[in-house]
Protein backbone atom coordinates (compact mmCIF):
# COMPACT_ATOMS: atom_id res chain seq x y z
CA UNK A 1 0.00 0.00 0.00
CA UNK A 2 1.14 3.19 -1.03
CA UNK A 3 -0.32 5.77 1.46
CA UNK A 4 0.54 6.66 4.60
CA UNK A 5 -1.04 5.75 7.97
CA UNK A 6 -0.76 8.18 10.79
CA UNK A 7 -2.86 7.78 14.21
CA UNK A 8 -3.46 10.40 16.76
CA UNK A 9 -4.29 9.28 20.27
CA UNK A 10 -4.24 10.85 23.54
CA UNK A 11 -7.08 11.67 26.64
CA UNK A 12 -10.32 14.64 26.23
CA UNK A 13 -8.95 17.85 26.42
CA UNK A 14 -5.51 17.49 25.05
CA UNK A 15 -6.74 19.21 21.56
CA UNK A 16 -6.39 16.00 18.87
CA UNK A 17 -8.65 16.94 17.20
CA UNK A 18 -8.57 20.85 16.36
CA UNK A 19 -4.85 19.88 15.84
CA UNK A 20 -5.16 17.12 13.48
CA UNK A 21 -8.06 18.90 11.51
CA UNK A 22 -5.50 21.90 10.99
CA UNK A 23 -2.79 19.29 10.05
CA UNK A 24 -5.42 17.75 7.23
CA UNK A 25 -5.72 21.72 6.03
CA UNK A 26 -1.85 22.32 5.60
CA UNK A 27 -1.05 18.95 4.02
CA UNK A 28 -4.05 19.38 1.43
CA UNK A 29 -2.69 22.96 0.60
CA UNK A 30 0.51 21.79 -0.04
CA UNK A 31 -1.73 19.10 -2.65
CA UNK A 32 -1.74 15.94 -0.76
CA UNK A 33 -4.36 13.78 -0.75
CA UNK A 34 -5.42 13.33 2.95
CA UNK A 35 -8.21 11.07 4.33
CA UNK A 36 -8.96 12.70 7.63
CA UNK A 37 -10.99 9.73 9.80
CA UNK A 38 -12.05 8.87 12.94
CA UNK A 39 -14.07 5.35 14.36
CA UNK A 40 -16.83 4.61 13.33
CA UNK A 41 -15.90 6.81 10.69
CA UNK A 42 -19.61 7.18 8.70
CA UNK A 43 -19.13 3.53 7.87
CA UNK A 44 -23.18 2.27 8.12
CA UNK A 45 -22.02 -1.43 9.77
CA UNK A 46 -19.96 0.29 12.19
CA UNK A 47 -22.47 3.16 13.22
CA UNK A 48 -24.55 0.00 13.65
CA UNK A 49 -22.34 -1.42 16.09
CA UNK A 50 -21.58 1.56 17.80
CA UNK A 51 -25.54 2.24 18.63
CA UNK A 52 -25.68 -1.13 19.96
CA UNK A 53 -22.52 0.04 22.57
CA UNK A 54 -24.17 4.16 23.13
CA UNK A 55 -27.85 2.65 23.68
CA UNK A 56 -28.10 3.82 26.81
CA UNK A 57 -30.89 0.83 27.10
CA UNK A 58 -28.07 -1.54 27.22
CA UNK A 59 -26.83 -1.41 30.75
CA UNK A 60 -26.76 -5.03 31.28
CA UNK A 61 -23.67 -4.36 28.55
CA UNK A 62 -20.96 -6.74 29.88
CA UNK A 63 -17.30 -4.82 29.20
CA UNK A 64 -15.60 -8.04 26.94
CA UNK A 65 -19.13 -7.64 25.00
CA UNK A 66 -17.99 -3.98 24.19
CA UNK A 67 -14.38 -4.39 23.46
CA UNK A 68 -15.80 -6.77 21.59
CA UNK A 69 -17.81 -4.18 19.59
CA UNK A 70 -15.06 -1.60 19.83
CA UNK A 71 -12.76 -4.19 17.50
CA UNK A 72 -15.83 -5.17 15.54
CA UNK A 73 -16.75 -1.80 14.25
CA UNK A 74 -12.43 -0.59 13.76
CA UNK A 75 -12.29 -3.82 11.30
CA UNK A 76 -14.67 -2.63 9.39
CA UNK A 77 -13.57 1.08 9.46
CA UNK A 78 -10.58 -0.40 8.53
CA UNK A 79 -11.95 -2.26 5.56
CA UNK A 80 -14.06 -0.32 4.36
CA UNK A 81 -12.51 3.14 4.55
CA UNK A 82 -8.52 2.91 6.05
CA UNK A 83 -7.72 0.64 3.76
CA UNK A 84 -8.88 1.90 0.25
CA UNK A 85 -7.60 4.93 0.93
CA UNK A 86 -4.19 3.92 1.88
CA UNK A 87 -4.15 1.60 -1.07
CA UNK A 88 -5.24 4.73 -3.75
CA UNK A 89 -1.54 6.59 -1.79
CA UNK A 90 -3.41 9.18 0.56
CA UNK A 91 -2.00 10.08 4.25
CA UNK A 92 -5.05 8.39 6.15
CA UNK A 93 -4.88 10.50 9.49
CA UNK A 94 -6.92 8.62 12.09
CA UNK A 95 -8.75 10.28 15.29
CA UNK A 96 -7.98 7.57 17.98
CA UNK A 97 -7.24 3.51 16.96
CA UNK A 98 -6.23 0.42 18.90
CA UNK A 99 -4.20 2.20 21.54
CA UNK A 100 -7.44 3.97 22.72
CA UNK A 101 -8.57 0.30 23.35
CA UNK A 102 -5.38 -0.77 25.03
CA UNK A 103 -5.38 2.23 27.69
CA UNK A 104 -8.83 3.35 28.26
CA UNK A 105 -10.34 -1.17 27.93
CA UNK A 106 -7.32 -2.77 28.61
CA UNK A 107 -5.39 -0.78 31.76
CA UNK A 108 -8.01 1.71 33.11
CA UNK A 109 -11.01 -0.58 32.44
CA UNK A 110 -8.51 -3.43 34.11
CA UNK A 111 -9.64 -5.86 30.84
CA UNK A 112 -5.49 -6.64 30.60
CA UNK A 113 -3.48 -4.89 27.74
CA UNK A 114 -2.29 -8.01 26.32
CA UNK A 115 -5.96 -9.60 25.97
CA UNK A 116 -7.55 -6.37 24.21
CA UNK A 117 -3.80 -6.42 21.68
CA UNK A 118 -5.27 -9.94 20.90
CA UNK A 119 -8.58 -9.52 20.15
CA UNK A 120 -7.77 -6.18 17.95
CA UNK A 121 -4.93 -8.02 16.31
CA UNK A 122 -7.52 -10.55 15.10
CA UNK A 123 -9.22 -6.97 14.15
CA UNK A 124 -6.26 -5.23 11.84
CA UNK A 125 -4.00 -8.18 10.91
CA UNK A 126 -0.90 -6.62 10.54
CA UNK A 127 -2.36 -3.42 9.82
CA UNK A 128 -0.48 -2.03 12.78
CA UNK A 129 -0.03 2.34 11.76
CA UNK A 130 2.78 3.63 10.77
CA UNK A 131 3.01 6.43 13.15
CA UNK A 132 1.01 7.36 16.33
CA UNK A 133 1.05 10.63 17.34
CA UNK A 134 0.24 10.73 21.26
CA UNK A 135 -0.44 14.33 23.12
CA UNK A 136 0.24 13.82 26.09
CA UNK A 137 -1.50 16.45 28.79
CA UNK A 138 -2.31 16.14 32.82
CA UNK A 139 -5.49 14.76 33.27
CA UNK A 140 -6.19 17.89 35.54
CA UNK A 141 -5.48 20.30 32.93
CA UNK A 142 -6.95 18.28 30.21
CA UNK A 143 -10.60 18.10 31.41
CA UNK A 144 -10.23 21.93 32.96
CA UNK A 145 -9.87 22.98 29.52
CA UNK A 146 -13.39 20.73 28.79
CA UNK A 147 -14.67 22.47 31.50
CA UNK A 148 -13.92 25.75 30.84
CA UNK A 149 -15.82 25.44 27.43
CA UNK A 150 -18.73 24.15 28.88
CA UNK A 151 -18.74 26.70 31.80
CA UNK A 152 -18.85 25.30 34.87
CA UNK A 153 -16.92 24.38 37.64
CA UNK A 154 -14.96 20.92 38.36
CA UNK A 155 -17.45 18.85 40.25
CA UNK A 156 -17.63 15.63 42.47
CA UNK A 157 -18.22 13.35 39.15
CA UNK A 158 -15.49 15.14 37.39
CA UNK A 159 -12.69 13.96 40.03
CA UNK A 160 -14.28 10.37 40.12
CA UNK A 161 -13.38 10.94 36.06
CA UNK A 162 -10.42 12.19 36.99
CA UNK A 163 -9.02 9.05 38.39
CA UNK A 164 -9.83 7.25 35.35
CA UNK A 165 -8.17 9.54 33.28
CA UNK A 166 -5.34 9.74 35.23
CA UNK A 167 -4.93 5.79 34.89
CA UNK A 168 -5.84 6.39 31.22
CA UNK A 169 -2.38 8.14 30.96
CA UNK A 170 -0.74 5.61 32.95
CA UNK A 171 -1.91 2.92 30.29
CA UNK A 172 -0.67 5.22 27.15
CA UNK A 173 2.67 6.16 28.79
CA UNK A 174 3.02 1.80 29.41
CA UNK A 175 2.26 2.28 25.09
CA UNK A 176 5.41 4.88 24.63
CA UNK A 177 7.58 2.58 26.56
CA UNK A 178 6.23 -1.33 24.61
CA UNK A 179 5.80 0.70 20.80
CA UNK A 180 8.79 2.91 21.27
CA UNK A 181 9.26 3.31 17.48
CA UNK A 182 5.53 3.64 16.22
CA UNK A 183 4.32 5.98 19.60
CA UNK A 184 5.37 9.43 19.61
CA UNK A 185 5.12 12.16 22.38
CA UNK A 186 4.18 15.32 22.28
CA UNK A 187 3.69 17.63 25.40
CA UNK A 188 0.12 18.62 24.77
CA UNK A 189 0.15 21.32 28.09
CA UNK A 190 2.23 23.74 24.90
CA UNK A 191 0.11 26.25 23.56
CA UNK A 192 -1.55 24.85 20.56
CA UNK A 193 0.55 26.49 18.13
CA UNK A 194 3.32 24.79 19.41
CA UNK A 195 1.54 21.77 19.46
CA UNK A 196 0.56 21.93 15.85
CA UNK A 197 3.88 22.98 14.83
CA UNK A 198 5.00 19.64 16.11
CA UNK A 199 3.38 17.76 15.15
CA UNK A 200 3.31 18.70 11.17
CA UNK A 201 6.74 18.66 11.81
CA UNK A 202 6.42 14.55 12.69
CA UNK A 203 4.17 13.92 10.11
CA UNK A 204 6.36 15.78 7.24
CA UNK A 205 9.00 14.04 8.53
CA UNK A 206 7.22 10.42 7.93
CA UNK A 207 5.69 11.63 4.54
CA UNK A 208 9.25 12.32 3.32
CA UNK A 209 10.58 8.96 4.55
CA UNK A 210 8.11 7.35 2.50
CA UNK A 211 8.82 8.90 -0.70
CA UNK B 1 -20.48 -23.27 39.92
CA UNK B 2 -22.88 -26.15 40.57
CA UNK B 3 -24.59 -26.96 37.58
CA UNK B 4 -23.16 -28.63 34.35
CA UNK B 5 -22.84 -26.60 30.92
CA UNK B 6 -23.11 -29.12 28.15
CA UNK B 7 -23.17 -27.64 24.72
CA UNK B 8 -24.77 -29.97 21.38
CA UNK B 9 -23.18 -29.19 17.76
CA UNK B 10 -22.75 -30.62 14.53
CA UNK B 11 -24.21 -29.54 10.82
CA UNK B 12 -27.77 -28.87 9.83
CA UNK B 13 -29.87 -32.23 9.43
CA UNK B 14 -28.10 -33.72 12.48
CA UNK B 15 -31.44 -33.34 14.82
CA UNK B 16 -29.81 -31.44 17.48
CA UNK B 17 -32.80 -29.15 17.94
CA UNK B 18 -35.36 -32.13 18.03
CA UNK B 19 -32.65 -34.15 20.52
CA UNK B 20 -32.06 -31.13 22.89
CA UNK B 21 -35.50 -30.81 23.78
CA UNK B 22 -36.19 -34.36 24.41
CA UNK B 23 -33.44 -34.55 26.51
CA UNK B 24 -34.49 -31.40 28.42
CA UNK B 25 -37.68 -32.76 28.80
CA UNK B 26 -36.75 -36.09 30.13
CA UNK B 27 -34.38 -34.46 32.72
CA UNK B 28 -37.39 -32.04 34.02
CA UNK B 29 -39.49 -35.06 34.01
CA UNK B 30 -36.79 -36.53 36.67
CA UNK B 31 -37.15 -33.50 38.53
CA UNK B 32 -33.99 -31.75 37.60
CA UNK B 33 -33.49 -28.29 36.95
CA UNK B 34 -33.12 -27.68 32.74
CA UNK B 35 -31.73 -24.61 31.03
CA UNK B 36 -32.18 -25.13 27.14
CA UNK B 37 -30.97 -21.97 25.10
CA UNK B 38 -29.49 -21.36 22.31
CA UNK B 39 -27.40 -18.65 21.19
CA UNK B 40 -28.34 -15.25 21.08
CA UNK B 41 -30.90 -16.62 23.43
CA UNK B 42 -32.79 -13.74 23.92
CA UNK B 43 -30.51 -11.76 25.28
CA UNK B 44 -31.44 -7.98 24.01
CA UNK B 45 -28.16 -7.03 23.53
CA UNK B 46 -27.40 -10.66 21.69
CA UNK B 47 -30.46 -9.78 19.92
CA UNK B 48 -29.23 -6.47 18.79
CA UNK B 49 -25.84 -7.95 16.76
CA UNK B 50 -27.45 -10.51 15.73
CA UNK B 51 -29.45 -7.99 14.01
CA UNK B 52 -26.45 -6.79 12.56
CA UNK B 53 -25.43 -9.54 11.52
CA UNK B 54 -28.47 -10.97 9.70
CA UNK B 55 -28.65 -7.26 8.45
CA UNK B 56 -29.97 -8.21 4.68
CA UNK B 57 -28.00 -4.78 3.68
CA UNK B 58 -25.04 -5.33 5.14
CA UNK B 59 -23.23 -6.73 2.15
CA UNK B 60 -20.10 -5.26 3.03
CA UNK B 61 -19.55 -6.98 6.07
CA UNK B 62 -15.79 -8.36 6.37
CA UNK B 63 -15.91 -12.17 7.85
CA UNK B 64 -13.58 -10.61 10.93
CA UNK B 65 -15.90 -8.08 11.67
CA UNK B 66 -18.74 -11.28 11.63
CA UNK B 67 -16.41 -13.21 13.50
CA UNK B 68 -15.90 -10.44 16.11
CA UNK B 69 -19.95 -10.07 16.33
CA UNK B 70 -20.40 -13.09 17.43
CA UNK B 71 -18.19 -13.46 19.81
CA UNK B 72 -19.73 -10.55 21.64
CA UNK B 73 -23.48 -12.15 20.93
CA UNK B 74 -21.95 -15.23 22.47
CA UNK B 75 -20.11 -13.06 26.01
CA UNK B 76 -23.38 -11.47 26.45
CA UNK B 77 -25.31 -14.71 26.74
CA UNK B 78 -23.00 -16.37 28.71
CA UNK B 79 -22.94 -13.78 31.01
CA UNK B 80 -26.91 -13.08 31.59
CA UNK B 81 -28.18 -16.75 31.25
CA UNK B 82 -24.86 -19.21 30.82
CA UNK B 83 -23.84 -18.30 34.15
CA UNK B 84 -26.44 -17.50 35.97
CA UNK B 85 -28.11 -20.93 35.14
CA UNK B 86 -24.93 -22.63 36.11
CA UNK B 87 -24.43 -20.67 39.65
CA UNK B 88 -28.16 -22.14 40.52
CA UNK B 89 -27.47 -25.36 39.79
CA UNK B 90 -29.40 -25.92 36.37
CA UNK B 91 -28.16 -28.17 33.66
CA UNK B 92 -27.31 -26.01 30.74
CA UNK B 93 -27.97 -27.31 27.79
CA UNK B 94 -26.73 -24.58 24.90
CA UNK B 95 -27.79 -25.09 21.06
CA UNK B 96 -24.11 -24.33 19.26
CA UNK B 97 -21.41 -22.85 21.00
CA UNK B 98 -17.83 -22.37 20.50
CA UNK B 99 -17.22 -25.19 18.60
CA UNK B 100 -19.56 -23.58 15.78
CA UNK B 101 -17.42 -20.66 15.35
CA UNK B 102 -14.30 -22.62 14.99
CA UNK B 103 -15.68 -25.07 12.64
CA UNK B 104 -17.75 -22.78 10.42
CA UNK B 105 -15.52 -19.28 10.68
CA UNK B 106 -12.29 -21.16 11.81
CA UNK B 107 -12.47 -23.73 9.20
CA UNK B 108 -14.67 -23.66 7.13
CA UNK B 109 -14.50 -19.68 5.93
CA UNK B 110 -10.98 -19.84 6.42
CA UNK B 111 -10.39 -17.54 9.52
CA UNK B 112 -8.58 -19.55 11.27
CA UNK B 113 -9.02 -21.70 14.14
CA UNK B 114 -6.20 -20.82 16.39
CA UNK B 115 -7.21 -16.68 15.98
CA UNK B 116 -11.10 -17.78 16.58
CA UNK B 117 -10.17 -19.81 19.15
CA UNK B 118 -8.14 -17.01 20.86
CA UNK B 119 -11.48 -14.27 20.65
CA UNK B 120 -13.65 -16.39 21.79
CA UNK B 121 -11.47 -17.58 24.48
CA UNK B 122 -11.86 -13.64 25.11
CA UNK B 123 -15.36 -13.76 25.06
CA UNK B 124 -16.06 -16.50 27.34
CA UNK B 125 -12.71 -16.38 29.46
CA UNK B 126 -12.53 -20.10 31.29
CA UNK B 127 -16.01 -20.90 31.11
CA UNK B 128 -15.65 -24.19 28.63
CA UNK B 129 -18.55 -26.31 28.26
CA UNK B 130 -17.99 -29.43 30.44
CA UNK B 131 -19.13 -31.58 27.80
CA UNK B 132 -19.50 -30.83 23.82
CA UNK B 133 -21.66 -33.60 22.39
CA UNK B 134 -20.80 -33.48 18.39
CA UNK B 135 -23.77 -35.11 16.05
CA UNK B 136 -21.95 -36.22 13.21
CA UNK B 137 -23.48 -36.69 9.58
CA UNK B 138 -22.35 -37.06 6.04
CA UNK B 139 -23.81 -33.58 5.14
CA UNK B 140 -25.07 -34.99 1.57
CA UNK B 141 -27.62 -36.59 4.38
CA UNK B 142 -28.00 -33.95 6.62
CA UNK B 143 -29.00 -31.82 3.63
CA UNK B 144 -31.38 -34.39 2.30
CA UNK B 145 -32.74 -34.35 5.91
CA UNK B 146 -33.62 -31.07 5.43
CA UNK B 147 -34.85 -30.17 2.04
CA UNK B 148 -37.33 -33.51 2.44
CA UNK B 149 -38.32 -31.21 4.94
CA UNK B 150 -38.68 -28.19 2.86
CA UNK B 151 -40.65 -31.27 -0.01
CA UNK B 152 -38.00 -30.34 -2.68
CA UNK B 153 -34.89 -31.43 -4.92
CA UNK B 154 -31.45 -30.47 -4.07
CA UNK B 155 -30.49 -27.86 -6.71
CA UNK B 156 -27.17 -26.33 -7.57
CA UNK B 157 -26.74 -24.06 -4.75
CA UNK B 158 -26.97 -26.63 -2.41
CA UNK B 159 -24.63 -28.98 -4.05
CA UNK B 160 -22.17 -25.35 -3.75
CA UNK B 161 -23.76 -26.00 0.14
CA UNK B 162 -22.50 -29.11 0.14
CA UNK B 163 -19.29 -28.47 0.07
CA UNK B 164 -19.01 -26.01 2.66
CA UNK B 165 -21.12 -28.32 4.83
CA UNK B 166 -17.87 -30.63 4.18
CA UNK B 167 -15.38 -28.40 5.08
CA UNK B 168 -17.72 -27.52 8.42
CA UNK B 169 -17.89 -31.09 8.99
CA UNK B 170 -13.90 -31.52 8.77
CA UNK B 171 -13.55 -28.64 11.34
CA UNK B 172 -15.49 -30.84 13.81
CA UNK B 173 -13.28 -34.03 13.04
CA UNK B 174 -10.27 -31.92 13.91
CA UNK B 175 -11.91 -30.16 17.54
CA UNK B 176 -12.51 -34.24 17.99
CA UNK B 177 -9.06 -34.76 17.91
CA UNK B 178 -7.89 -31.43 19.45
CA UNK B 179 -10.64 -31.61 22.49
CA UNK B 180 -11.12 -35.56 22.99
CA UNK B 181 -11.70 -35.37 26.42
CA UNK B 182 -14.41 -32.34 25.64
CA UNK B 183 -15.70 -33.35 22.96
CA UNK B 184 -17.57 -36.72 22.54
CA UNK B 185 -19.21 -37.79 18.98
CA UNK B 186 -22.33 -39.63 18.28
CA UNK B 187 -23.57 -40.90 14.66
CA UNK B 188 -26.38 -39.20 14.26
CA UNK B 189 -27.16 -41.22 10.75
CA UNK B 190 -28.70 -43.78 13.39
CA UNK B 191 -32.68 -43.51 13.54
CA UNK B 192 -33.54 -40.86 15.77
CA UNK B 193 -34.01 -42.98 18.92
CA UNK B 194 -31.38 -44.19 19.04
CA UNK B 195 -29.74 -40.91 18.48
CA UNK B 196 -31.75 -39.65 21.56
CA UNK B 197 -30.82 -42.73 23.75
CA UNK B 198 -27.14 -42.10 23.13
CA UNK B 199 -27.16 -38.63 24.10
CA UNK B 200 -29.56 -39.10 26.88
CA UNK B 201 -26.95 -41.60 28.31
CA UNK B 202 -24.18 -39.35 28.06
CA UNK B 203 -25.81 -36.52 29.63
CA UNK B 204 -26.63 -38.86 32.58
CA UNK B 205 -23.37 -39.70 33.04
CA UNK B 206 -21.92 -36.34 33.01
CA UNK B 207 -24.73 -35.51 36.01
CA UNK B 208 -23.73 -38.56 37.98
CA UNK B 209 -20.00 -37.83 37.65
CA UNK B 210 -21.04 -34.09 39.09
CA UNK B 211 -22.81 -35.12 42.15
Amino acid sequence: MRGIFITIEGPEGAGKTTIIQKVAQELEVKGMDVILTREPGGIPISEQIRGIILDSGNLAMDARTEALLYAAARRQHLVEKVIPGLQSGAVVLCDRFIDSSLAYQGYARGLGMDEILSINQFAIQELMPDQTIYFDIDPEIGLKRIETNKGREINRLDLEQLNFHQMVRQGYKQLLQRFPDRIREIDASQPIEQVFLQTMKMVEKLIEENE
